[in-house]
C-alpha cells in the first residue's frame, strides 16, 4: 500500500528506496539492522579504523542483511578493514570521501554491490570508471563530512551523466533527506532512491548520546555549520575540500574561523573534544546532524521513519498526479 | 495540456508556477515580459538604484504585465526608485537581502503583490510578520546573491513554518532549478511554485554578453563559487552573511581568500572590473550564474524554457503516479 517501486526498490530486492548512511559511531549494527528489516538497506559505518569495534557492530546486527560503508581515505591507512568487512558478507559496501580505485575489485570479488559517494561530478566519472553498481549525489546540506555542491543540481547533473555514461547505474540523492517530501523530490531529480543520514542519526537505534538527541529537537535547519573544526580538534587529517556539517554551539563558535589557532591547541583540544563528546556534551564538542534538523521533532524507531517517509512520498506524488 | 496547476497558478492566474529572477542588470523588461507572455510572471531586476535605467526597462516591457524586484538594503538608499516604480503598476515587488518592513505599506497600497526572498528561517518569520504575499526559499545553489542554506531541506521547513503561521501565504523554491526536474522537486518539497534565475540568465531575452552565454554552456555545475569578491571589487557594501555565486575563472582564483589585499585595491580594481564585466570578458570579471550551469547546454527563449520545464516536470510527476 504504502511502498514506493523504484529502480532501486527493484533491482536490490527492498520495499523502501532508502540506505541508511554509514555515519561513524552513530551508525551501528542496530540502526542497520533495523533499517533492513524495514525494507530498506540499513550501512553500518566502518569509522576510523577500529576493527574491534566494526566486529561488534557486525554481531550487533544479528544476521539481518545490512552492508558497510568506509571513509575511503582513512581505509587505505587500514586496507585489512575491508578484507574482514566482506567475511561478514555484506550486500553492499559504500565509499566515500576519496579514490575508489584501490578497493572496487576486491568488493566486486566478494560479491558485494559497490556504492561511491560522490561530492561533485569529477568523484561521478570516478565512480562510473570503477564500475559502481550505485552512485550517490550527496548535496552540502548533509549532517557530518561532505562538501559544497547543492543536492538540487547536482542530483539531476549526475542522473544526466549517468543516463549518457551509465545507464544501469543506479542514482542515490543525500543530503537534508529527511521525510517523504525529501524523498518524493529526490525521484523527481533522476534519483533512484535516497541515503538518510541524520533523520536516522535522530532514531531510537543510533548510537548517538541522550543529550545529542535533545540538541537536535531544540536545533532549527540554520543552527548548522559546514567547517574544518571538529578534524582539526581531533587531528584527523581529512582531505582538503571535505568539511562537517555540525551543530552550531560554543565549540564552533570558538575555534571556526580560527583553524590555524585550534590546529596548534590541537594536542590539548583533541582529548577534551573526545571526554566533552562522549559525555553528550551539546556545546563543546562536535554534534554531528545537518540542515535537516528543522525537520526532525522527535526521536523515533528507524522503521516508523521509514514506513512514515515512503507513505509520504507517495501522498505527495499523487497529490499532483 | 502541459500546464501544471498549483496554488501559485490558480490564485495568480499563470500558465506556468514559474516566476523570473529579478537579476541586476540581466534582467531587463523583455526578460521579465516574454516569461509574462508565456504564462510566468516575469520580474524586472531594481538593481542598485538607477532611476533612468529602470524605466528604460519598464518600457521595454512594452505594456505586459510584469513585477520588479529590490536590493533591499540598497533600496534603503534610494526609496523614490519603488515609489517610481509602483507608478508602473507592476504586478507585484519581490524584495530580497534586507529588512522588508519599511515597503510592505507602500508596496500593499499600490495594489501590487509583495514578495519577499528569504535565505533562512527568521527571514521567513520577517516575511510573515510584513504580510508578504509569497515567500521564497532561496538555497545556497543560486546564482549571484545568497547564504548557505541548502534548497532541499529550507523549503520544506519554509512550508512547515507557512502551514502553521500563514497558511494562506505562497511559497516559492529557488537556487538551481532549471528545468521540469527541479520544479518538480519544489513542488514536492511544499513549493507552489518556484523562481528561475541562471536558467533564464540563459535566455535570448536577457541582458547577457554573448561571450558570458559563452561561459556558461562551457561550465558544469562544480564551475561555481560563493564569494565576497565582486561586492569588495565593486566597492559594493553588501551587508555579512550574504556572498556571491558566480562563475569560478581568473578573477575568482586570484582573489577569493585574499579579501583584504583586494579591499585595498578597490579603487583600482573597481573600473578594471567594470570594464571587463562590460566588454564580456569570462575570466577577469563575475561571471554571474549559478550550479544550475551543469544543466544547460544552449541559450534559449524564456517561453521555451518555460514551456518545456512545465511540461517536463508534469510527466516526471506521471511517472510516479
Amino acid at each position: 500500500m504504502t511502498t514506493l517501486a523504484t529502480r532501486l526498490t527493484r533491482s536490490w530486492n527492498l520495499k523502501h528506496p532508502v540506505l541508511s548512511a554509514p555515519m561513524a559511531f552513530a551508525g551501528g549494527g542496530e540502526l542497520a539492522a533495523a533499517v533492513s528489516r524495514a525494507g530498506g538497506l540499513g550501512l553500518i559505518g566502518g569509522g576510523y579504523g577500529d576493527p574491534a569495534w566494526l566486529e561488534e557492530q557486525f554481531d550487533a546486527a544479528r544476521g539481518q542483511s545490512v552492508g558497510v560503508g568506509f571513509i575511503t581515505w582513512s581505509l587505505r591507512k587500514s586496507p585489512s578493514l575491508l578484507t574482514d568487512a566482506l567475511k561478514r558478507k555484506p550486500v553492499a559496501v559504500m565509499l566515500s570521501f576519496g579514490d575508489p580505485r584501490p578497493f572496487a575489485v576486491e568488493i566486486h570479488a566478494a560479491g558485494a554491490r559497490l556504492i561511491c559517494q560522490c561530492q561533485d561530478m569529477e568523484h561521478v566519472q570516478d565512480a562510473v570508471d570503477v564500475g559502481a553498481d550505485a552512485v550517490i549525489a550527496q548535496g552540502a546540506e548533509a549532517g557530518g563530512h561532505g562538501a559544497l555542491r547543492g543536492g538540487i543540481t547536482f542530483t539531476a547533473e549526475a542522473a544526466d551523466y549517468l543516463r549518457v555514461n551509465a545507464p544501469d547505474t543506479l542514482l542515490l540523492a543525500a543530503g537534508g533527506i529527511a521525510d517523504g517530501r525529501g524523498l518524493a523530490a529526490a525521484l523527481m531529480l533522476g534519483a533512484d532512491g535516497v541515503l538518510m543520514g541524520t533523520r536516522l542519526w535522530a532514531s531510537r537505534e543510533a548510537l548517538v548520546h541522550a543529550r545529542h538527541h535533545e540538541a537536535i529537537i531544540g536545533t532549527d535547519g540554520d543552527g548548522t555549520i559546514r567547517t574544518r573544526v571538529p578534524d582539526i580538534a581531533r587531528q584527523l587529517p581529512w582531505p582538503k575540500g571535505f568539511t562537517a556539517r555540525i551543530r552550531r554551539n560554543a565549540f564552533t563558535n570558538r575555534w571556526h574561523g580560527r583553524e590555524d589557532e585550534l590546529e596548534k591547541c590541537a594536542p590539548v583540544e583533541a582529548p577534551r573534544y573526545r571526554k566533552a563528546f562522549a559525555e553528550g556534551d551539546p556545546e563543546n564538542t562536535a554534534v554531528w546532524f545537518g540542515e535537516a534538523a528543522g525537520l526532525i521533532h522527535s526521536i523515533e524507531p528507524a522503521g516508523t521513519i521509514l514506513e512514515r517517509a515512503s507513505a509520504e512520498a507517495s501522498a505527495c506524488l499523487k497529490r499532483y498526479a
